[in-house]
């Protein structure tokens, strides 16, 4: 017995050959001619969710992405078909993202880049830092446990949301339905959740405006959590900054406010690619086939139809 | 008995008022005509310490500055009077900073500012990110210990360097003669050292020539510590990274090639800085007034002659 596994590119597919000649390896995309069934398909990290509309019903058995994020793939991915995400590879890179903005924001770079390329020195400014504020993680999934572990030395004061309340090693997890109250007093807001029916649109007019004047909104995970509109009005009035990896829709439009307002810190969505990534992806579908070529069902099964 | 104290301006000085009626409280600085002799005297954070120049001999007992580095003072202190610095007021948030300029560098924020402020979404880009790099941190005191337990959950490989070789409970700290072999294969550089006749110039042409290429040099401590025109001249070559809040000299001269060079990331000395840090260095003259009063000597004595 055989296995058929599809790579997007033949450079990733050299990078895998004598892997076992068990392992029959092939170039294939969605949207390619088909040729034979494909049992394990890669997709390119640059492909949209939306391309594995391309996959013609009865060719593929599995499908692997890269991403953590799945959010539309039940809409496209042919029936019969089963999705892996990229879990594990990306929540390092995507929380260290996290703090990163959370920082930045918080000493002030939104303001400082600005400085720096008019190149004005601007001394005896203050900024009001990290250490000592009230931070509020919603998401306490792969992405978030390692943003909470983060920010441990941090001195912050944090409280953690989740999809419902518990009490879990580091302490109360309170439920999503817990925010309206926790906002009042939340300085920093840092999501770290998919995005699903119940989460889109989360960061509602009506929960921003619960936020203390001068709180920053933190986005790493998917720009439909929040409602951009509302979110840019109040930073436009200068009563919210922001930190976006992801926005809604991207790429963010050239004539949006968000890209120049004041508070307004962006970032193309890096997520959690850093260079060096590669070989932690490709680490995760060598094992992938080792466990199809032992028979056993792929990891990290996000969607099975 | 009583205590005389002298504080910058009158709106300090009434946030001290009612403190005791054994302390004596002025409006006092460097320069003003004298009229009593003054036992401890508050330095205005602003002011440089070239100003303790205008302190006549024999008139202040004790000077309190707010800042943590002193570098200048014992040429202009008065004979007689004893200098205290901010010790503690500004290690965590030094450090802080230290941490926000090392991920902002290596996530890519000297290109994302410029790609923000052109409204470019640069996607597909990859940096290097922290996760796993080798850090070398020059400098164990109070804002070098603080770094390296910020650092702690990143998962870097740190080495650690101080004045002399010994081993501590976080394990080896090599010697300031270590250098040379240690940053051969150091990708980040983070100095958190004062500045003194021994350091002064001590990132040399020379040693920053052994870096591997692409390496990061972070400096929150004093610019001198760096041969400012060896480091230009690595960074337009694209061999160097850097990321400065302090530079040698400052403001940055309008025309200096630091200020846009690609990996090049400034800001303009915001060291300890945050806001909210004022009540901090409140309580340590609170403090140190409190001593005085039971005839105590003050904390942080840095200079004694």
């Amino acid at each position: 017995m055989s296995l058929t596994v599809a790579f997007p590119n033949d450079s990733m597919r050299m990078r895998f050959a004598g892997f076992s000649d068990r392992a029959h390896l092939i170039v294939w995309r969605p949207g390619d001619e088909v040729g034979e069934r494909i049992n394990y398909l890669v997709i390119d990290h640059r492909e949209p969710i939306a391309s594995l509309a391309r996959i013609p019903p009865g060719v593929v058995d599995i499908v692997q992405i890269d991403s953590l994020g799945f959010d539309g793939a039940e809409q496209v991915l042919p029936p019969g078909t089963i999705l892996c995400n990229g879990a594990g590879i990306h929540e390092a890179p995507t929380a260290e993202l996290a703090i990163t903005l959370t920082l930045a924001s918080q000493r002030g770079w939104p303001d400082l880049a600005d400085f720096q390329q008019k190149r004005i020195w601007a001394s005896g400014l203050t900024f009001p830092g990290l250490a000592g504020r009230r931070v509020l993680l919603i998401g306490v999934g792969g992405v978030g446990a390692r943003i909470a572990r983060l920010l441990e030395p941090f001195d912050v004061h944090l409280e953690r949301v989740g999809r419902s309340a518990r009490v879990d090693l580091h302490g109360q997890v309170f439920a999503l339905s817990d925010l309206p109250p926790l906002l009042l007093h939340s300085e920093i807001v840092i999501l770290a959740l998919p995005l699903t029916n119940e989460t889109r649109g989360i960061m509602s007019a009506e929960l921003l405006g619960r936020l203390p004047r001068g709180a920053l909104i933190v986005n790493v995970s998917r720009g439909g959590l929040i409602d951009t509109e509302a979110l840019t009005e109040r930073v436009r009035k200068g009563e919210l900054r922001c930190a976006l990896d992801v926005v809604d829709p991207e790429p963010l439009p050239i004539a949006h406010p968000l890209w120049s307002l004041p508070g307004s810190l962006i970032s193309p969505h890096l997520g959690g690619r850093v260079s060096g990534t590669e070989s932690e992806s490709e680490r995760l579908v060598r094992a992938q086939i080792e466990r199809l070529m032992r028979l056993t069902p792929p990891d990290h099964i996000v969607i099975s139809t």
